[in-house]
């Protein structure tokens, strides 16, 4: 078992991991789906029989707390299985025949066959604020090894000793399921991570961090001679808006949902709810320091990011436009980088619009702004000032007017629009959509939770005419992959 | 009727432009999908009726002939007449619908729809050598149409006058549609092209032509202070490999199958075979010196592709790895910048894996080369030295040895792989993949040629919990669309 701190991956030993990840390619992307399925599960399962070990590391590197943790690895263990269930079912080859047919309109058709396919070896970021879900084995990795990419997981600096230990029991279980060497592999260091964001072998990057993080790497992987596809989830504001009808009929059960969610691991989710915004006639201001009222701090992930929130907070504090409305209690003589109390700001509708460039910031970690407005086109607008957001909520009634002009507003802002919920929950299902356009993530096209965050790491490649015999199964008359396939109609069938 | 050349796009202009399609993108992007269906559709009769206008503008400017021009036209309607089928099934919706399940594994499911939907005004580079298919009203026009997306076309310098009259006849049919004002517009130059690749209200872009071309404005689309998808298709040199099995069997039709390919349009095809890899022991020089005897020049496109096929043609020859192998016919007055007779290069296989950087250009006109070898495992040194293509081709009996190792390699070249056949034909159907890695395309993952192609302008958004009422309506539980939907399985179901 590791347990001094792993060093920085040096030049020569990131070169021998990059050609080990190259030479897997090939025989990890052509592995028959149901094999690269079990292999998945035995990850699973072996992340689940080290639970005993790893929630206790987790903890004493991230201080998140043991059940949260326990839940957190439960979670990333079923993402696992699901996607391996996703692969066995053949869904990932989004296989498409279309028939030679002589009628087709515009010249004779060939037999063409599309199959998607590994796009080969990719670079994975570890995030710091899930060191399960969205680290050494969470969505990322998953999704790439699912595709049938190899992985090269550059560990987060949070949680060192856990990645090296996590690392271990999935490159175990991946050889014990006949997974080439190379198929999957950890390293360390900034400065690996960039030389392998630039590597030729590498085929496409994924990345859960900071804009700043995601945009520098993103920067680097689309400047290269040969640009690769970046997939960076760099976070969001995550606006709640509220209207006075939700209020009237639900007030303290908003109220005291939204501050479980805005604390809910020290406010550290990309989808914590940054902005609530209430009418201001509903004087919610009270009732909220109520709620914060006695709630302690809670130690940060880590000494970096409690000084970066301390850092935001404290420059959005001090924005003429805002006033602090509620804190949680702080003792006396709490020490300025010690765990924060949670902290509600607020602005005015009119003053956040008119400030958005120094106020829309994410602050990362357990502070929130209430944003109060005095008309319905004070929202509109609020909303219109948004950039690109993980997630936009709105708590009202269904006949609240105005409402559908805000979601239709909210429809170019955001990747998933809740009705009277909470985004700090994300499902992992197929319908999930974890992204959303620019700041939130680098491409707008793409999921980072769900069985489609597969999708980021295949290419299609189309058969024209090729000989059942050389095909992919999953492209053979006889589909002997049983995969679903979708049919092009004939000319005749058109009708054009 | 326009009849001067258009000017070039002022700055004043412009503005106007991508205003009036900013404004656009709502009222478009949300029409029911059988009302876009209808305004494409009125689109492709509205050309067809122009034909006789059109073919003839087309051919003035192009030299490309009238035969060819009115097949192209037909393709090109008969592309949106498809476009707007797909739109019109509904699997541009790509919908899924997960039920909420409280029994659902690592917490409860809360209720997720998941839909596609426009991403934005798009701008559209037209490309020089498919005056119809892939310029005005092509391939990326239709497709950006089809997701939803008011377009901005940049019209190509070589074809202005067609361009202005078919941008007319688009435009007026669109009107006629219902379409909103701003749907569908063109414009001029290349500064203004550049600006538009910049705007903040340009969502998305996408090019025909030059790898030079192509990679400065991706590298514009992509250092954005908010990056956009930029989908360049670049070209290729489309490799075909011949067997010395597929040369006893069709010597003949093969050889006069490749002159057919290669010459066909003056060679002013991205999926021109620029390589035949045959064995040296068949000695096909004289055959194919042969059968481009008496062959003459053929006028291209412009002055300026003239010249740079001559230039790139000039460099190639006179490498010092490469010989002539054949010319057409070429009067001995012929002007240097005239015609160009169509010629046949040779180099062995391991000269040009020798010669890779310097030989692996793509000669955009009627030139290719004809590479020898001596062995199965040069023709494999040769497949992995190949940079991405949009095709490549196998010419084999079944049972040929190594031909299944061949197949294998090419599948981490190129984006369609034909068997027996040319690549020049580029079937608009649904499995048609018109893509490949870097540098046949700026992304590996999107094609720009078949059904798939809406899919480039599309994002997906996730509703959860939103009432019925409130969904659009692909994602109601009525299914008023008759949209076809995935459902998630429940954990029951699953038995996870």
């Amino acid at each position: 078992m590791t347990t001094i701190p792993p060093q920085d991956t040096d030049e020569v030993e990131l070169e021998r991991l990059l050609a080990q990840a190259a030479a897997a390619a090939g025989p990890w992307g052509d592995i028959l789906p149901s094999a690269r399925a079990e292999a998945l599960r035995a990850v699973a399962d072996a992340l689940d029989a080290s639970s005993a070990e790893l929630v206790p590391l987790a903890d004493r590197e991230s201080h998140l707390g043991a059940a949260r943790l326990t839940g957190e690895l439960a979670r990333t263990t079923f993402q696992l299985r699901l996607l391996a269930r996703e692969i066995a079912s053949g869904e990932l080859f989004h296989a498409i025949v279309d028939r030679a047919d002589q009628a087709w309109p515009a010249g004779p058709r060939p037999d063409l066959r599309r199959v998607h396919r590994p796009l080969g070896p990719v670079v994975v970021f570890a995030a710091s604020n899930f060191p399960f879900a969205f680290s050494t084995a969470g969505g990322d990795t998953a999704s790439a090894l699912a595709a049938g990419c190899p992985v090269l997981l550059k560990a987060h600096p949070g949680h060192l000793q856990l990645t090296a230990r996590t690392g271990d029991v999935v490159a175990a279980a991946l050889a014990g399921s006949g997974a080439p060497v190379g198929t999957f592999v950890v390293f360390y260091g900034d400065e690996a991570g960039r030389a392998a964001v630039q590597d030729p072998r590498i085929a496409a990057g994924a990345f859960t961090g900071s804009l700043q993080g995601g945009r520098s790497l993103f920067d680097l992987a689309v400047s290269r001679p040969t640009p690769i596809p970046f997939y960076a989830e760099m976070g969001s504001i995550n606006p709640v808006f509220v209207t006075q009808g939700a209020l009237i009929a639900r007030r303290e059960q908003i109220l005291s949902g939204y501050v479980e969610s805005f604390t809910l691991g020290a406010g550290q989710f990309c989808t914590k709810p940054g902005l609530l915004v209430v009418p201001e006639s509903a004087g919610v201001g009270e009732d909220l320091a109520a709620v914060l009222a006695g709630r302690s701090g809670t130690t940060m992930l880590n000494d970096r990011i409690a000084h970066g929130h301390r850092r935001v907070r404290h420059r959005l504090a001090n924005h003429p436009a805002v006033e602090v409305l509620a804190i949680g209690s702080e003792p006396a003589d709490a020490a300025p980088d010690g765990p924060p109390a949670p902290a509600l700001l607020r602005v005015s509708a009119a003053g956040l619009v008119r400030y958005a460039d120094e106020l829309l910031e994410e602050c990362f970690g357990p502070t929130s702004i209430v944003v109060t407005y005095t008309s319905w086109s004070e929202v509109l607008d609020l909303a219109r000032a948004l950039a690109g957001q993980l997630t936009a909520t709105v708590h009202a009634e269904e006949t609240d007017p105005g409402v559908g002009e805000l979601l239709r507003v909210l429809q170019d802002v955001a990747g998933r629009i809740l009705w009277n919920g909470w985004p700090t929950g994300v499902s992992v299902t197929w319908a999930m959509h974890h992204g959303g356009p620019y700041p939130a993530t680098s491409s707008p096209m793409y999921t980072s939770v769900g069985t489609s965050a597969i999708d980021r790491f295949l290419r299609p490649l189309t058969f024209q005419s090729v000989p059942e015999a050389l095909l992919p199964p999953a492209l053979r008359d006889a589909n002997p992959l049983g995969v679903p396939r979708r049919e092009g109609a004939t000319a005749a069938e058109l009708g054009l």
